[in-house]
């Protein structure tokens, strides 16, 4: 869409789908964006799981709302004995075994883990088996860490059915799992062998949870693609309507900033850490509020709101900022609840994303110009926290 | 030492030295065997860990028998508040962060990597620490595992203390832990930056560890290169008196035919599935003493004796299967309790080497030759493990 490292898409009657090939240190993960992609995708998946033991990780609500889809025109196996009929996903694999966890990000534990990891040796899970991760941020996130830790690694598949998941957490390989210290702080990179992102599984979506999966796309697109923010500004009714064929533009879209920046920086040690944009605060609310009450989504909406008011100290044009402050409100983010300046200064220097010389902001310099900035007056940076806890919409970069 | 892959080793007035460079998917591993690698490597290491947060992982034993060699000149920290003073590894680092687990086995669990994991945050742990990884082989994987999912991974330096350690586990980036249903099933592959293995480090080891450990040297040089067989039969009686400068060259000689197999296949989808000869039925044996009785290379032992068995049912020679047999002889590894071969069959079918179509057995073809062979009938399998197991020192293949 944005940069040129897009295949070209393959157009047919019903819709657009757009195909990428992200190539990382280890291979290459092949990624489908459509309304219909998962039906595109279904021979090579078939292919892919042919003869094989094929985990599929979901939570019930998922596997209920959108395991059919998956299975291909046989509706038999996850919910039933695990063995195969009919021409889908189930008639290749040489058996799917259900492994279920709760939605949200409950599920995110190493006690989690060592029960689904226990349950593939049991049901005899060799090296060439192959794991599934049906479902959202926290679904994709586990699957990952599940698949890249048995037995060394094994390839999965990403299945992301929510809009966070498809634009942003199913691609460039980032696992993990939580301790009570903080979110992700176990996890690794193994990429996916593919990602099928169908926009059409979300329509069943929470509409708060197309809002929340917004502020992903709105974060790279401010400060990677320009174009991509006109874009989103421009369907935005359509968006929130989950319109199929608006939403696939913009994943694909999103994809593509992700693609090229993961590329060139597969393991975060550069240019990567730009797509933390509105993460640093935003990880900090979440875990002061302890993952409930905010989305992920949300909580980075409001991050990116207070990275906005850093970034006009630094003297960010007041009309970029106005612009990105304005498309954030048009989400209509539930209200930040009553947070402490200072135990969110404490989470934030716990994040994984500071380093031993303390803490590094992403920051727009200008619109589609990010930087990464480690010399902020802590003092200052706590006298903005304040004043935006008190009024975080104000347009006052104080 | 074998295939020209080795650099040129340094020498020094006091002892011979070998430095290696591993090339794997994600960037070098620098490797330094020698009597006194620790000091040589000193001021490498020392710039590695400068001015960051350095996590020591170690047992009390080996702590106390070998923490001050990692420490270099002074004294304090590991033991003490975690400051530096003095010259050594300690004054270079922000600071030490001593970790600490179990002798043993028992150590590779994820309860451990949890509690581990919260102490690495709670101390103020970051991407751009680093973990040094002090001990034998169960210290090199946990701690290899640690450092590679904290934070989605961070350095770390493997300062193998064991032979087995030295000439094989700390080489090539293999990481785990255990679950109940089975031994490494949780892992992945983080390369060490550094492998510092000092051979003067094995003077206080249990002479029941030197056999053990030269059980994987063995298994390479059948495998890999007969001259290092050769060496390792003419300086038997050296290695088995912890002969420093005769354990350095058979630990280069390892490690050299190591580090080009890695690097041909990092990744163990090919050629590196050789070095797992003996460890089909060796993992089983383990697994069904619940890692109690026998050492992992006493086990290995026993595992290259039966597959030994069944690479002369295949027309191996009789020469090269008496000739192996002849130095595990020579290694007096303690009797092979009783054992059930119908729960070997099931263990070994659980293992990870098992693919979704059965077991895949390393088998020598002829000396310095060997093969992967998948169809072996199972009837005749079963025949051999039962001969094996009433008399596993027989000459006959049968």
């Amino acid at each position: 869409m944005s940069d040129g490292l897009t295949m070209p898409g393959s157009v047919d009657d019903e819709h657009e789908s757009w195909r990428f090939a992200l190539r990382h240190p280890r291979g290459l993960s092949r990624i489908v964006v459509g309304s219909g992609a998962l039906d595109e995708a279904a021979p090579e998946l078939a292919e892919w799981v042919a003869g094989r033991t094929v985990f599929v990780l979901s939570t019930p609500r998922v596997r209920s709302l959108c395991g059919a889809r998956l299975e291909g025109p046989t509706r038999e196996g996850l919910a039933g004995e695990g063995t195969a009929s009919g021409d889908g996903l189930l008639q290749a694999a040489r058996r799917l075994v259900p492994l279920e966890v709760e939605d949200g990000e409950g599920a995110k534990t190493l006690a989690h883990c060592e029960r689904l990891w226990r349950q593939m040796v049991a049901s005899g899970g060799k090296r060439d088996s192959r794991l599934i991760a049906l479902g959202g941020g926290t679904v994709g996130d586990l699957g990952g860490f599940l698949a890249g830790c048995f037995l060394r690694g094994i390839a999965c598949v990403q299945v992301p059915t929510t809009l966070l998941a498809q634009v942003d957490a199913s691609v460039g390989g980032k696992t993990g799992v939580d301790i009570p210290e903080g979110k992700n702080t176990v996890g690794l990179f193994h990429h996916a062998d593919w990602v099928i992102a169908d926009t059409s599984l979300l329509a069943t979506l929470d509409p708060a949870e197309l809002r929340a999966g917004l502020v992903e796309s709105i974060k790279m697109a401010f400060l990677l693609d320009p174009p991509l923010l006109s874009q989103i500004e421009a369907r935005f009714d359509a968006l929130l309507a989950a319109d199929s064929a608006a939403l696939a533009a913009v994943v694909a879209g999103s994809v593509a900033v992700k693609q090229a920046v993961v590329e060139r920086d597969p393991e975060e040690a550069n240019e990567r850490r730009l797509l933390n944009f509105g993460h640093t605060l935003g990880h900090a609310i979440e875990s002061a509020l302890d993952y409930q009450g905010l989305r992920h989504g949300e909580a980075v909406g409001y991050g990116l709101l207070f990275a906005l008011r850093l970034a006009e100290q630094r003297g960010l044009e007041r009309a970029a900022a106005t612009r990105l402050r304005a498309l954030i409100r048009r989400l209509e983010l539930p209200p930040l609840p009553a947070l402490d300046a200072a135990a969110l200064q404490a989470l934030m220097m716990r994040d994984k994303k500071a380093r031993e010389k303390g803490l590094v902001w992403v920051l727009p310099r200008q619109l589609g110009v990010g930087e990464m900035v480690s010399d902020l007056d802590p003092g200052q940076v706590d006298r903005t926290l304040r004043a935006f806890l008190a009024d975080p919409w104000s347009e006052s970069s104080s």
